[in-house]
């Protein structure tokens, strides 16, 4: 496969070209790349979905082995596009090479599990009882249960994995798994490695013979691109990685269609990390530096990076603050993804520095290069925090907030004051697991994965993760959008009662 | 359990009155029943959530033993509540003895299933990726889920079904099995029947030693209180039956809260009853007989009432008009629920009968008591159907529609063009089953639950049971109202990574 870039949208498998053009801009040089790409209209997102919706059917009737084939030549097709696709990434989002590389190999083993998860069956949630033809009072009918496909999924590619949570991410993988056609919206940050990423997913289409419309994929800079796809009639759910702002304006849209739809958006998450007395004695310095690591990590552009830290008042707490301020200023500043980022994310550091009641801790080092985020940790006390919801707003970037306790009564009433997050973190020994217990449960209820003595960036594709939580951290705490548990979000039950056996969906056959 | 009226509601396990009262209506006579009942303010509203609010981790915390315990126990005390719940229920809604006494009995088996769901475990969803430390180029983390409460929910009580979809009824039980505290709106039309329960509820919580807060009861005649109740920060789910009207409203306050949340509201459904052409030519007036016995039964106040009927032209389909012509007379007009009710259903078939294209096909019984509805068949061409959307509009009561289509072509675009819906059902026989078939796709895209050769009214309370289905029969087609998969709209799943056994919730240590 020869993956070129033409400056194409695609409606089905159908290469579209328009004559009102974008650019990608270097965030590196904050220039242009050529070629400019063409912009999808309202009509052409209005086509993309009529034609998902009318080979829904015929997509979700395709066997889990069919779909699983499919998943897996995508998977191949990502994997052989190789540096070409990483080169071109590189220019459109600034990531280092090696971290692209490794993307694309998660993108690709992403797919490939759900291929598995699709041969292993358990995804259809099959439920039987059998009829109980002499029960009393009244016999019981056969009742047969599985989950089947919503219909066309729309899905917002994100602007902070070019690769695993973009156009054939981890929405696209568990949509496309779950039985329902896709229609993207390219993040126009990297319109060129999207158009690679769909092409890799149309010659699979076509390799594995499936209808035309299964994928299609526009794209474009305005908003209202994206307010048209998420209106769309044929539009049956919605997946999306972004700021809590862009993140309320699809759930909003959605909430006042004719016919509401599910809104799996992930929005914002400052993911605590506790460090608790025992663990920040025995390790201080150790502690502070694979923070400081995990922080800037990325120029800290995940949505699990470490945004608060939460400690009781030491001396332990002061050395770790001490490394922190020593190892900052060795931290490079770095090019951000966007020129848009970048402008956020220093004026919430503005923000941080201006409220009277912080203090910076240490700044890493500057930049004179263009959209280079600093990395900064600031420290409040406890009582502060508590009177200044904003300082729990996250800052997307390099930035974080220690708040400083002087009793355990404070860190459960700082913990109990968050909103909804992504992950939550326990650094413990085990003396310290008294009072990790006591946590748990303000931790359970605030985020939907708890770690101990690790750190919150990483996220690995398991059955087991859950990359979701509560309501900002996500539109609906209810789900996942890493891991196999994510084909749920596309899924709804059917019961069938009393079917005669050769109507039956084969799976749900006596 | 002395089982007394006295007009209170409970703020956890305290009875209150209030001086502002409130009574039932009986609907037979249209006369107040005694004694009144305490009208709860906001403020109590806000005690309720608070309350469930502060005991929900102490609650959550109970074994799955200690939680199928404390639902056997409401489940004895229902059953035991005998004669006077099923008079006070009967006074108050109209409903026959015989179908009360039996409404009673699925309310405690349905609780006791929701027991034998949670010692069966399967509810958790646990999953479980074990640390592979040696895994190249990382380590893979030790990954643990399980799925945890939401927190306190909201529970509707359901005007048609006192018992069923009420005080204790399938969203109690449900949430309560999942471990949310419940705080219940008790429906207004049955407050003797609701405070019943409600006392066997209490008692079960006593009992089984439980906190005080686990549920409450609030009651009144204003929207306003449902409203406050959705409203309420410490209310993270809720569950509702009623009218379209009624759960757009509570789904526009849920999306409009500082942190939205989930709601499940069962709104309206026709119910499409497909007559394919060799049932129809074998058995024409069977089907009519039972047609007319499962729209007239409960007075046609049932979610899942046959509201409208497809099937081709024929001279079976004649035969099958006139045998429903003939039978409707014989069938009595009775009490419905509430005046209220009787008024919509009265408009809605004036509605109907005025429709120009609309023509009775035969009308039920007449009666001078109060609040009867007759029952009543209208037929219509699938043309005009297809053009008046108002058609497709659920009219609660023993109402329905024939839409007589010419062409399998017809036939197709008619179940296209309807709306979400809790059920669809085809009668056929071998010979119709390659076009069953045919129809399968669009009716799966419809409905909740397909059956072949029976009638939607009767709901199985069992594992594969879904009575739910895409908007507007629901407001969220994910899940069910009835049957064991219904614990699953108040958990969320949340991952433990690489947590210290002793840490880690005890289902999912090693």
């Amino acid at each position: 496969m020869a993956a070129q870039i033409t400056g194409a949208f695609f409606i089905g498998c159908r290469q579209v070209q328009s004559a009102e053009r974008f650019h990608a801009i270097n965030p590196a040089t904050a220039e242009g790349i050529e070629p400019g790409f063409s912009v999808s209209s309202e009509n052409d997102v209005a086509q993309a979905c009529a034609l998902a919706s009318s080979v829904f059917d015929r997509y979700r009737a395709t066997s889990s082995e069919q779909r699983a084939r499919f998943l897996e030549a995508i998977a191949d097709n990502i994997a052989a596009l190789g540096e070409v696709a990483v080169a071109r990434a590189q220019a459109e989002t600034a990531l280092p090479q090696a971290r692209l590389s490794g993307e694309i190999m998660r993108t690709a083993n992403q797919l490939r599990l759900f291929a598995s998860e699709l041969r292993d069956g358990r995804w259809q949630g099959l439920r039987i009882d059998p009829a109980l033809p002499d029960r009393k009072p009244l016999p019981r009918p056969d009742l047969r249960l599985r989950k089947i496909p919503l219909g066309p999924v729309a899905v917002f590619g994100a602007s902070n994995f070019p690769f695993a949570f973009s156009v054939a991410g981890g929405d696209t993988a568990a949509a496309l798994a779950a039985g329902c056609p896709v229609v993207v919206k390219a993040h126009p940050a990297h319109p060129g490695t999207s158009e690679l990423v769909a092409t890799a997913i149309i010659a699979a289409i076509r390799a594995c013979d499936l209808p035309d419309g299964v994928f299609s994929m526009v794209a474009g800079p305005a908003n209202a691109l994206g307010a048209a796809l998420v209106a769309n009639p044929h539009i049956k759910a919605v997946g999306f990685t972004g700021s809590r702002q862009g993140g309320l304006a699809l759930m909003e849209i959605a909430a006042h269609r004719a016919e509401p739809i599910p809104v799996y958006a992930e929005m914002s998450s400052i993911n605590p990390v506790i460090l608790l007395p025992n663990a920040l004695e025995r390790r201080a310095e150790v502690l502070a530096e694979a923070f400081l690591n995990s922080l800037t990590m990325g120029v800290g552009q995940f949505c699990t990076n470490p945004g608060l830290l939460v400690a009781l008042e030491s001396p332990a707490l002061e050395r770790f603050i001490r490394t922190a301020a020593d190892g900052l200023p060795q931290k490079p500043a770095a090019t951000m993804l966007t020129a848009g980022i970048f402008a956020n994310y220093t004026s919430g550091v503005a923000r941080l520095r201006r409220d009277p009641h912080t203090k910076a801790v240490g700044v890493g080092a500057e930049s004179q290069n263009p959209n280079c985020g600093q990395a900064v940790l600031f420290s409040v006390t406890a009582t502060d925090f508590l009177a200044s919801p904003g300082l729990a707003q996250e800052v997307f970037g390099p930035s974080s907030v220690l708040v400083r306790c002087t009793s355990e009564t404070q860190l459960h009433a700082v913990l109990e004051a968050l909103e909804g997050q992504l992950t939550a973190t326990l650094h413990c020994d085990e003396a310290d697991h008294a009072l990790a217990r006591n946590l748990l449960g303000v931790l359970e209820r605030k985020a939907g994965r708890i770690l101990a003595n690790g750190w919150p960036t990483g996220v690995e594709v398991a059955h087991a993760m859950v990359h979701g939580g509560p309501y900002p951290a996500t539109s609906d705490g209810r789900s996942t959008s890493v891991g196999t548990l994510a084909i749920d979000r596309y899924l709804r039950p059917v019961c069938y009662q009393d079917l005669p056996p050769e109507l039956l969906p084969s799976e749900l056959r006596p």
